[in-house]
């Protein structure tokens, strides 16, 4: 078998998926080889146009196939909430329960001391931009819950609250769904912590 | 999130793989995402090259860029021998070891009655064309050890014999490495009747 050959090259450029190994990326490649070809240039296309038609959109940098963004446009959101998230998988997972009316920010990143990422490197100011017009009545931190996550959402608590908008921190706690005895200790504590009256 | 924008489009598109489900293919997605357009092109590129740039090699019906393939047309091979095989993904997978090297031939299917796969279906007429040179001595049959890879395996070699080449199977039995208490009923019964003296 050629190893510098098309086939070659495609296992190779299949591993750099994540979680895709030798293996998996040989089975994919084979798979490939038995679709019609329109059906593999469909997938090549997509993967393509993902980074040569995507941008991110001019408000909320949230990612867009155009300036302003689906939600910003959308007239039925409510203006007064922004959540603030570090990656666009986020605001995709939480659009998906179709929970959420109010709008996004994304960070893409979060403020890590250890890596050399300061409140500069992610967009911050781009936030603190969107709460000038007072629209803004609450912002709703759902960074991720650990040491990175919680110095981000700090520093946003300590520079948006002089702003008069109000600053809350999604809830942590044992998830749903699970046996209370197989929670971990850390979120037990913090759900005895976030306790609320029935 | 816009259900039929890029993005949408290139997760279906993923689900195509094998293995690969909405939850797979929305991590790949955002992955792809995160990569440098070179390289999330060179991905897509891949796929795309591989429909389109591969053909069938003349000979032995193995995937070749190039008319006669780089195995058919290596004069250090043993022209002798010719393994047969349903797919190319065993030839690589056999070539992967090292350890053959005689010809190969590529039925691109196998005899299948229960499917409507006759052996006009599939490349036998092809095989039986290569020993007309009288060059080969030993046809190896590696098709699968399943009702339709038995199926094919006694037709070729109910149609070779008479040509005076001698048609070998692969051996069944344990495989490699396995504690002898694990293997299958099946296995352990042919690893049995194909004894060797030691």
């Amino acid at each position: 078998m050629d190893q510098n050959g098309v086939f070659a090259n495609l296992i190779k450029q299949l591993t750099k998926l994540p979680g895709v190994g030798q293996k998996t990326a040989q089975r994919h490649a084979f798979a490939i080889l038995k679709m019609f070809p329109q059906e593999a240039r469909e997938i090549g296309q997509a993967i393509i146009d993902i980074k040569e038609r995507l941008i991110f959109c001019s408000k909320c940098r949230n990612i867009s196939e155009v300036e302003l963004c689906l939600i910003c446009s959308d007239p039925r959101r409510d203006r007064t909430k922004i959540l603030v998230v570090e990656e666009p998988s986020t605001v995709y997972a939480i659009e998906k329960t179709g929970e959420y009316r109010g709008l996004y920010h994304v960070l893409l990143g979060v403020i890590s001391p250890l890596d050399g990422v300061s409140p500069e490197d992610i967009h911050i100011k781009e936030l603190i931009d969107r709460l000038a017009d007072h629209e803004v009545k609450e912002v709703i931190v759902a960074t991720s819950p650990n040491m990175d996550g919680e110095t981000t959402a700090l520093y946003l608590s300590k520079t948006i609250r002089p702003l008069g908008v109000k600053v809350t921190r999604i809830a942590l706690g044992i998830p749903v769904g699970i046996d209370i005895e197989y929670a971990d200790e850390v979120s037990l504590v913090r759900s005895i912590e976030g306790r609320r009256e029935l």
